[in-house]
């Protein structure tokens, strides 16, 4: 039984990712539809970007990912299927799908031009309903991947934000805030010298803006309650985090805000 | 495999959508339930007959939508379900059904007096649970539509506000603002005189509340960013959008104001 | 098809939950996951352990029951897996599945210890993905439970606020506000010396703080708009409630808050 997921800034008030599923169930009957999330910031391309490239190899292979964040919808933006590592991407051609693409994970890229697929008449607001709900039925149903359309030489890419490394340092910034404020940085193991393993981990400094600094723990509860420290987090990057609250508002720290690690 | 859609305005905040989802699994196992939204104002009937009436085409046929907005739960205010173009509606006899019916789309009606196909006890406030869960369930599962309970001759509909008409104009009303703000009215593409195929669209003047205006385009990205259009959405009713903001928000837009286009 | 619940405090912003049902599907193909809900407040135990108890009856047997509210996660906290009325329950041994136990409902317990069955690598910071869905997915799948882990002989347990009762009298407090502003107490039916079939129900005078009283009624209608009034809730407790409104904000009511009742 194939996975769909799907990923928007719809947001749960309106019935817009409902009849999604309608669609998709109604040409796919059996297909298990789970919601990544429907809560990115209306537009929030990379917030979208991030949640795929985070979630998505925890689902098994031929699970097709949906990602429906779209403010150019009905304009003349082109829209994309990719294959990765055995699983299927469907949305817009504006790079919310581009970061699930990166170093050892090169893909396959086909434009979605074959319109025997998408729902008629087809709207020129809701391209989730009528055209990336659809295909990914068809996928999921097993469809050929080159019945979708062309192949695709350029798409769109987000840049991703690549940390600096240096002689005993790294510098990444904040990608990411969570729903319990913990602050995920562009900094993976790799660029903090090794995790927790590595014998000089828990001596590693890590600096904040505002003159501030905390040190790398094993969890949250690894220091007293209210306050703050490093973590590897659950998508194998730098969090800084608050044992107990929220570290973005205690701390202040936002999207973009650059953070120092000393190794 | 069935499908289930659920509508009501319990939120996610609480278990009772999960225990909705709990009996009717129970009573009717795999079966696919889809939530079509449980963001409804608490008790507001025309939010949630508006957002089934949008959605419940896209569903397949069998399809049994159950919508629970029920500030009468427990008192003298009986049960129905309807039988429209194949699919099967569940819910309060309180007009939240009703605007599934309409010109072209009668239906048969029965009111629920099964007292069998409810969990017992019967409680006074969720029949979200023992109601209209186990009703939805054995509907699903193949139960005769005409074992729930005896026809119903008169019932509870919701006026929908009709737009009015004359010789080069049309006025309606918003009866319904999106996650993002974008503003949707009564007017479909027949009361606009056609949609932008019509070779005159693009010089329809759209009237807004307080002296603004603005005009028809083919999809949010149609205009520049910041700026009002109108456009034909996904529900086939003209919306006023804003690219890239809320045009609730910053025009100030708000259910029940009247929009005039000058055809 | 077996059924998997999940209940957190993850909320549905981020990806954390979709990429349990990732963990939980791949692994135990076919199984419906059902959420109860998300929204629990972060680090809330007791609002996640008072709707587990809710909810679970209305499930079939076989269900397993995730909860994942966790702030010691990665930390020495154990982590559980029980077995109550034909059920499973798995969360950490923080007292979260404790409120499922009770009078007449005891229960089976093991400590999961059995590394085989978590994934690896194992972050620590995210066991709902990396030990629970996991061990709930080898469940689901008809796994034996005792292959989880021992016995587990102590575990902790939250204190459940008891009613007080006197001759004529009974004392309780406010255990849970929902989503409407019911306000769910701790007093159930026995407290009440029976339900509104007793003849005398209708004559009970529920004091609240601040010198205010209702009466009890049989549903949220019973009393004209606006008014307070206490029903036995689709819990089997009472509840304060506002007929069109919500008890908790017009009537100021907060956990913990006494509520007398005099029989």
């Amino acid at each position: 039984m194939r996975i769909v997921t799907l990923t928007s800034d719809f947001g749960t008030r309106d019935w817009f990712v409902g009849v999604m599923k309608g669609v998709i169930l109604g040409r796919a009957p059996g297909v298990q539809v789970v919601d990544l999330t429907h809560e990115v910031a209306p537009g929030d391309l990379r917030g979208a970007a991030f949640a795929l490239r985070c979630a998505c190899r925890f689902f098994p292979r031929g699970t097709v990912h949906v990602a429906v964040v779209d403010p150019g919808v009905g304009s003349a933006r082109s829209a994309l299927a990719l294959r990765v590592d055995g699983q299927l991407f469907v949305g817009p051609d504006n790079g919310v799908l581009s970061w699930v693409l990166g170093p050892g994970r090169s893909g396959v890229v086909r434009r979605l031009e074959n319109r025997r697929l998408f729902l008629a008449p087809l709207s020129a607001t809701f391209h989730g309903r009528d055209v990336f709900a659809p295909v990914a039925a068809f996928l999921a149903r097993g469809g050929r991947f080159d019945r979708v359309g062309p192949t695709a030489r350029n798409f769109v890419r987000l840049p991703w934000p690549e940390a600096e490394h240096g002689d005993g340092w790294a510098v990444g910034e904040v990608v990411y805030v969570d729903r319990f404020g913990n602050v995920i940085t562009n900094l993976d193991v790799p660029a903090l010298g090794g995790g927790l393993d590595n014998p000089r981990a828990s001596s590693r400094r890590i600096r904040l803006p505002g003159r501030r600094a905390c040190r790398l723990g094993a969890c949250y509860a690894a220091v007293p309650r209210g306050e703050a420290l490093g973590v590897v987090g659950s998508s194998g990057l730098l969090e800084i985090a608050l044992n107990g609250g929220s570290a973005a508002r205690e701390l202040g720290l936002r999207m973009g805000d650059r953070i120092r690690v000393e190794l």
